[in-house]
């Protein structure tokens, strides 16, 4: 399944339209790069529906609350145009102009995937009243010990928003209303850089973008790659004795010489 | 001739003026660092006028549309002060806000380089109702078949601009009304990162601010520089089994390590 | 006593908000992280309070001159809450608006510690009529002719703004009225890649966070890390027959890979 979503990546190289924030804006260009799709950074409001038009994705990443009309706009445009809508609501719960900001647009925009960590997605399924069984997992981490409530959650979360919900962690999970995807790649080092959840909310952009009649296999696809990439990074890194900052750059290095076979290889996943 | 183009950069140091995208702004800052110059990057209107007296050059990257104004500002004075000014029209072309963008910024500065790929240039000479032998290449890359007929049009809109007209691509061309540099180094890896076009508009300001009077020469001497720091950069990442981001790392580093030796030793130019 | 520095630091991972431009806001995102702090950017004007409360310690970069409304916010709000607050006077003396926006910002924020080079810092004492002496060294470095002269003002600055003053360069000093740290180490080659200045501010705000009942102990405890890591990345770059770009990798590594024996076996620090 996961050759297809790589082959359509490689041969579409989509445009990825993302309204993103300024502290890893540059590090998403290039993983959307390293992934085979080009990315275009475009958000100015008097020009992101003809950006979005020319695209094959958007991404809208809450880091920048100060385009929040834009993103609507081209949100509004991209759901008018079928074009999936990847949506990291970054410092959801943090803040009242972060819960606004989700709530407006997620009143505006449908949104084909919502990727967070453990505490966002929380964030977001109790602005639905899900309160039950969400809050059980004091640690906020999602554990052998929770991972079963918490693909329920997950399920149910996508049920109700009609997205695909990927959770960011130590594992990883993508589900929709009826399957998830749990995926046991990465390494706690990549919570010692900047960005690496908006890098892969941008990489899920990509996917979906080459991949828009398959949004949950493709996101998943994009989450292990990304698992994969930083468990060959951190060996790498290792090797010449680095830090993160050799970190980062041999995980987005891995995405670029990424293959189906290294992935298929190294990938740890299973459907539940 | 490039020797003392680099001999003036070392010895004069020039401070680069740069209002510029959020997207690769810290890369333009450390590839004008590498190359010997001195960056700020202020684009707050209330200063740019202060800042860009002392400066020696002005770049100027249409990637960042909400910053038109101080863009204005600061070209009006570098051009009363007789400082080069290097505009990349970043996406002309795209959208509307784009093309006006541009249209408003070219009638109230004179650039002494315009730098973008071949479909931006395209595009500015579009503007000026030069389409004909334009758009005969479909591909839109500069290619041996192509390459003649390209030189003709960069030539015909130096004049038609009175700008130095530099154009990137697997074929670089930097022309004036009467010659051209046609330079054949780099690497198709610099595609696959974001940033490498406002690299390189970045280091023809720094280039073109130790060289206000040889703007020709400057310009071209900054792409083969480019080119020359991308074959060694790739050269490089090969033998460290790196991907783009190793890529990128070197391809600034080899500019910070430079020295006339290496890239007369490196170029692979004509002038025609 | 730089032990307990690091141990707190460990102990507490504390969230540290910067308001800070968006050249080098990666680099200190990823510069906080690798020193075990946890770094926040959020910078608009309808968080920011909300966003300090929940952090240890405010770092404001003038660097960014469009914020300052929120830097304002933000700094009104760790006065009142008694965290540290640490100011980088960006650029204070290359334009009018740079020096109004400190006279705005000093008159409603206490400042912990005041961290810029030392034209940045006689700027700062300018502002005060503290000129005798300051202007003494025309070449505007702190060298060992000067030092003790230059330590002086430091000391008398710091007793007029009752902040911690940190002025960087070949020698650093960081001074409180009655004590100073003189710290020897550090790479000019950290002058040519940008945000080094940045970065170290970003740093203090991390340490300080950490250890708000010990700021000098703390800004000098960063400062000297910078330094030993700038010592430490120059000879790994050489090793690697690297440039500018790995340099600036090497020396995000090394603070990840820090410990107080490292740091205490590199440091060459006096007080005095």
């Amino acid at each position: 399944m996961f050759e297809l979503i790589f082959k359509n990546m490689l041969r579409d190289k989509p445009i990825v339209h993302c309204i993103t924030n300024f502290v890893t804006v540059n590090d998403c260009a290039n993983i959307i790069l390293s992934g085979g799709g080009s990315p275009t950074m475009a958000h100015h409001r008097g020009e992101v529906e003809e950006i979005t038009e020319k695209s094959q994705s958007l991404v809208l990443n809450m880091g920048n609350v100060h385009e929040v009309d834009s993103m609507i706009l081209a949100g509004k445009k991209s759901n008018e145009l079928k074009h999936p809508v990847v949506i990291d609501p970054v410092g959801i719960g943090a803040s009242k102009l972060r819960d606004e900001t989700f709530a407006k647009l997620s009143q505006k925009i449908q949104f084909s995937v919502i990727r967070g960590n453990i505490s966002e997605i929380k964030a977001v399924a109790n602005r639905k009243g899900m309160t039950k069984g969400v809050d059980a997992d004091e640690t906020d981490m999602v554990t052998e010990d929770n991972l079963k409530q918490t693909v329920v959650m997950a399920k149910r979360l996508s049920e109700e928003l009609r997205s695909v919900i990927a959770i960011s962690g130590c594992i990883d999970i993508v589900a929709d209303k009826e399957k998830a995807y749990v995926i046991h790649n990465g390494h706690p080092i990549m919570a010692k850089i900047t960005g690496t959840g908006c890098m892969s909310t941008a990489l899920i952009g990509a996917f979906c973008g080459g991949n828009p009649d398959n949004i949950l296999e493709a996101a998943a696809a994009a989450v292990a790659t990304m698992g994969v990439s930083g468990d060959i990074a951190f060996e790498k890194m290792k090797r010449f004795d680095g830090g993160t900052m050799m970190f980062r750059m041999f995980l987005i290095d891995s995405i670029s010489n990424m293959t189906s076979e290294i992935i298929n290889g190294g990938m740890n996943i299973e459907k539940i």
